[in-house]
């Protein structure tokens, strides 16, 4: 992979839209008081990540062009990567509410911090309505327009229809495995990851370039949402077999009764007794259960069914993109920078 | 006002579109479970209300067309006054949890129900995104779709503005009468309710009908906000000064520390020993103090004062509607009818 972006590039680019968005607010004689709490609320819920999903929207505008970005063009590129990680705050900012969490990126979430408290529900969906006021902004003449606010709007509705499936699945204070299976963590996985993680870049990527044909588009989702798939089961396998300082956390998935791909493989082959086991254990909020529910991970060798899983799964992505027709102007190497990054991550 | 739509010819409408909104997430094989929460979530949040708002997308549009419309004419503007319940439906799902409000059109909260709790956030998404469901549905190929989005984003994000500003006013938890100002809370009206209960539904018919020329769209903002300013203030009033009996409910705005008129009134001509009493009884969950307040503003004769304002105000918007230019296909009596269900209301 040529061209890519840093993430000290991609920051620097946010400044500019912040100053874009405060301005739209002040058009309306916002009081200042009322600013800078968008201000901080767009800043602390934005910045801090790691940008891979707004990174690779100029990574995959820069594979397509087969050149470097012109400043212009990258400007462009980064402000729809931007929008993805406004979707993102969007969510986070809100899934941290739904999940009870404690801390994002290593500090409190925006809604446990002083001050904040359920007011953050509006702030998350102030950031939301940021990705269309700089949609208007930067793109109101673009060709593709409205092809950019639906794919906003799809994407929303799809990550959404995600996190019910994923909250009604596996709530945190009702332990019931029956509710699980491969299908519905399939849905979820998805619905709540892959679509937004992994098809929305690129197909901001193609629309940008004006190359978003309708079999670009349905060879780029083809093969981004096993990707996206393979992507969210090898964090759930590393939630469980990672090493913490690698993952920079310490999995909780046992403990927190998550609706993981390593269940769902324990589910399915689990015998009468080991079924037993993990009923009793699994989602318990308990150190000594989770112990046991790892231990029995092992006994029924997941690691390395789950590296089974990853070959086999590679190896049909690798082949999906060897087949891309690049006719329409779409590049196998757009999707090759992807799964490079993933491939046998350990973090 | 001829041609009035009524509640019952409006309500048969929604049917099919929560069925158009089903099929919509159904064509993503979603499990059946997920599927029948979202129509639960959607009869539950859309359904009960008066839907002033909805109705008078219709209404509007027959007076502009001075014609009663044909079923095809009906549905579409319905279909578009659903879409401002929908958007209504969002904000109060969401304000009741940042309110911790207990009960909404007599049931308790959405939030508050069994089983939901936290889902309702997500909930309230989905609501949002059935608005751009819908628009996409019955809208691509209307030559102001593009119009259309927008003007739902800009709406969204005013009334967001208005929460924001509201909720850092005034903190159910924290007394601090400085906080407030007319000023504010006219930002906070204007944003939080006339925007989107008055010139949004105006909008939606002038581009429903092509004539949503700037003319027209500036004579109707720079009617319906005023307009929608005075319903808001009335509101204040009734909360404290109407018959239980006629507005349906019990006001609450001195207990729960409301950024109200009648408060900001007071604080206006209050002397220095009046200003502490508001200070140590206003906001304080406290029948007794609440019965200060209450004589308080009988003292300062803020009835009079609302009633003085009424009469000037009222006259202020009557001039402007007889002023309104109806070159370009605006009609006077779309104005007329709003102001004729607002003036002297006693619910």
């Amino acid at each position: 992979m040529a061209q890519k972006t840093t993430l000290k590039e991609f920051e620097a680019v946010f400044p500019k839209l912040v100053e874009d968005l405060l301005d739209h607010a002040k058009q309306y004689k916002l009081p200042d008081q009322f600013v800078n709490w968008y201000k901080a609320s767009l800043n602390a819920n934005t910045i801090g990540g790691k940008c891979n999903r707004g990174m690779s929207v100029p990574d995959s505008v820069s594979l397509l062009l087969v050149a470097p970005l012109t400043e212009e063009q990258y400007f462009q590129a980064a402000t729809l990567g931007w929008m993805t990680e406004l979707l993102q705050a969007f969510f986070l900012v809100s899934d941290d509410i739904m999940d009870s969490s404690v801390t994002r990126r290593g500090a409190p979430c925006w809604y446990r911090q002083p001050e904040v408290g359920m007011i953050a529900i509006n702030d998350a969906f102030m950031l939301e309505a940021a990705i269309y006021t700089l949609l208007k902004k930067y793109f109101r003449t673009h060709p593709a327009y409205v092809e950019l606010l639906e794919l906003f709007h799809e994407t929303t509705f799809q990550t959404e229809l995600g996190q019910l499936c994923d909250l009604i699945t596996a709530p945190e204070e009702k332990v019931d495995l029956d509710n699980f299976s491969m299908t519905k963590y399939q849905f979820i996985v998805i619905y709540k990851t892959a679509y937004y993680s992994f098809y929305l870049p690129v197909a901001l990527a193609l629309y940008h370039q004006n190359i978003a044909t309708p079999k670009n588009l349905k060879q780029a989702e083809d093969i981004l949402i096993p990707l996206g798939e393979y992507f969210q089961i090898q964090d759930d396998y590393l939630d469980n077999f990672g090493l913490p300082e690698h993952i920079g956390k310490i999995g909780t998935d046992i403990l927190d009764n998550k609706c993981s791909w390593l269940v769902n493989q324990a589910l399915a082959i689990a015998t009468p007794e080991q079924r037993k086991i993990l009923d009793e254990n699994y989602g318990r909020k308990d150190k000594a259960k989770e112990a046991v529910v790892k231990k029995l991970y092992d006994e029924l060798k997941l690691e390395q069914i789950y590296k089974d899983y990853e070959e086999k799964r590679v190896g049909e992505i690798r082949k999906m993109i060897d087949n891309i027709d690049e006719s329409e102007g779409l590049k196998k190497t757009v999707f090759e920078g992807f799964l490079a990054k993933i491939y046998k991550r350990s973090k």
